[in-house]
């Protein structure tokens, strides 16, 4: 089963982001289908055309994203109805539900909304729970052939919802459950060394017991995400046999990843670190120097985490770490602002101000400048303050890279410093 | 002029971000040039193959990111080498420089790197500076044409700076200076009334003065980076006519955005507000409840923040709004931590704790949960203290989406409430 995502949109004049063919080839992973091929073209209908035609040849299911807007440069649905020579039908229940979405807001409806009623002949709708253009699904032939074209809005926030709550159970059909995907989360090791330790054991596996002749198949990838390491495997076949070859692997991989490894659930490190403090029953406090805020803001994407996360000090200056974290004016002058002796004053500093049970701190230098020969850029201590155990950490870290690459990897490395200490 | 680009990674399993499209797209519009497409595969000789013949067919120049590092699944070079039936070419300068690299890091090198050290016949080899696989750009011809095949690694930290540094000096060549971009960058106004006061301007200059047969052209795109809007201008065409119908369209797109137009030449909000605070010698102190710390981190993301930044207090339990920020018990019984007088106090607050003499806060709902009916979800509070001019502002926001978005929403309309005051 091959299938193809096409994206339409403004990513090729530099959008920040373009992130559907990961979104959309992760959900895919997890009913046992994969993205084969994703393209990117700009608002141009001609080029819209054959990129449609060129991709209904190659792909039983074809997925495109955006261009189903209101606006002029909107050609999606023009496109789609050119590439398959099939008639745009206006929908009279469509822009009843479009008009009430306004209302709903307060709002009159622009006219030019109107478009958005207008779908393909034949085509099976989509509602839109989010915005207003509904996504449409359509069952075809190409050159004797079944196919499926599926349009979904660009917008995240209406095409994630709609994907994972309309179109992946639709798309559950097409999957023969003979693929499956299996993550390891790691913290604390450079991707090398994830594959080095990794690697070994899937080649073993590869070459002994999967002949490639019975379709059974394990692939693997490491995919980077900044400090977190994931490790991703493709497992093909069913039965009895390919299970048991997949306990042994998993368990192989375990024991060599050994505390690396944080979960096999969640990439999402502070997630795992915040059930760890709930279920522990702790409050946690930070003082963040470099990190500027980061490290408290990734703890407060996770709902619920004012159960457990107190707040942060973010003491930039010194002066907030005197005047707020009560670091000792000495310390700052003796070993400066960047030294063990701070951050653990740092740690202390953010357990008492915040009145919680264990204090994070986090000092260092994020670059491009201040710099020195004994500090460079790219220094860290972490400081972990834990008084029930009697329990004073810290930790002094390298890192090579950008300002913002570094503060994210001192946060994700002080998360998983705490993350073993619990 | 048209130009592909190839990714060829993991990118399709669900990589977090797949953003070489847009760095590579924006950076090409600075030199008058554009993408017309970018296609996504994994790591499949055979249909890399394919993809590369398609590619070269239709463009003139096509780039690819990926598939060059020491592993088993790094294929581009012998995907290339087939495809334009060229041989690989050992080439020990490149290995040598190779093993200078590890010895630098008191590593060996490891013997698949040797790998890199294979080059496409004919190809001119990029250098690269941070990592060990090098690029290349090969000179071809198909069907007559004459083509050119740009190869680059796929790790951003090595793909950016040799993009930069040697890929675009390069292409330069290739552009007839007749393609220009500029942005406009706004905060404070969703993206349908920006694209209601932009696009009649637009059309009005399409139709006037830009006959299509002229190759002079007007294009627009409007980019949406959460609450920050670019407007985009695409414009085709040389000569003195030209350039007066553009600075006629700049001035009457600058009045039309007014206030809300806060650059045209950077969308980092948090840059702006930096060199403002520089400029009028501010030093400024934050209070973040909702946002966890989202703001400062924004903040502290510009290189030299540290001159006007003092520090932020994540506030996020109410003990540390009385310990630290020192609001009023009363109030927070009285008002309720999201409400106009806790954002007063709370910048007053984060004011005096930090030692700035300028306060910025934040309270607010972020869900999903939390919210009643007279404080939904999406409510939030800035307050905003700067004494020298005695001025003191609370301002009020509703907003719609899922948590993160509704943090990042916050924390650009606080940061715009201080441009606007500044």
């Amino acid at each position: 089963m091959q299938i193809e995502l096409i994206s339409i949109g403004t990513e090729l004049l530099g959008g920040k982001l373009n992130s559907d063919s990961s979104f959309i080839g992760e959900h895919l992973g997890k009913i046992g289908l994969e993205l084969s091929r994703e393209s990117t073209i700009g608002d141009e209908k001609k080029k819209m055309i054959s990129l449609l035609r060129e991709s209904l040849k190659r792909a039983e299911i074809v997925i495109t994203t955006g261009g189903l807007g209101p606006t002029f440069d909107d050609l999606t649905r023009e496109a789609v109805s050119e590439a398959l020579r099939r008639r745009l039908i206006f929908r009279s229940a469509i822009l009843k539900k479009m008009r009430e979405h306004f209302q709903k807001r307060h709002l009159s409806m622009p006219e030019v909304d109107r478009k958005q009623a207008y779908i393909i002949e034949g085509a099976t709708v989509v509602p839109n729970d989010v915005g207003t253009a509904p996504g449409m699904i359509i069952e075809t032939k190409k050159d004797g052939k079944r196919k499926v074209l599926i349009l979904l809005p660009g917008p995240p926030r209406e095409l994630q919802p709609m994907f994972i709550k309309k179109v992946l159970p639709y798309l559950k059909r097409y999957s023969k459950g003979s693929l499956r995907t299996i993550s390891f989360w790691v913290a604390g090791l450079p991707e090398s060394s994830v594959a080095e330790k990794v690697e070994p054991i899937i080649e073993k596996y590869q070459k002994k017991g999967l002949p490639a002749g019975r379709q059974e198949e394990i692939e693997f990838a490491i995919l980077v995400h900044l400090s977190i390491i994931e490790v991703k495997l493709k497992i093909r076949g069913k039965g009895e046999r390919i299970n048991e070859q997949v306990s042994l692997i998993k368990e192989e991989i375990r024991k060599a990843l050994g505390e690396n490894l944080f979960s096999e659930k969640d990439g999402e490190l502070e997630k795992i670190v915040g059930n760890l403090l709930l279920k522990k029953k702790l409050k946690l406090g930070l003082a963040e120097s470099c990190t500027g805020g980061l490290l408290g803001n990734l703890i407060t994407n996770i709902p619920g985490s004012s159960h457990y996360f107190q707040g942060s000090i973010v003491a930039y200056s010194n002066n907030v770490k005197k005047k707020v974290l009560k670091v000792p004016k000495t310390y700052l002058r003796k070993y400066g602002a960047v030294s063990r002796e701070v951050a653990l004053a740092m740690a202390e500093g953010a357990r008492k101000s915040t009145k919680a049970d264990t204090g994070l701190s986090l000092t260092g230098i994020t670059g491009p400048s201040g710099g020195t020969k004994e500090k460079p850029v790219g220094l860290l201590f972490v400081g972990l303050v834990y008084p029930k155990k009697r329990v004073k950490i810290v930790k002094e870290y390298h890192f090579v890279g950008k300002r913002q690459d570094i503060k994210q990897r001192a946060a994700i490395s002080a998360l998983d410093l705490l993350r073993r200490s619990l």
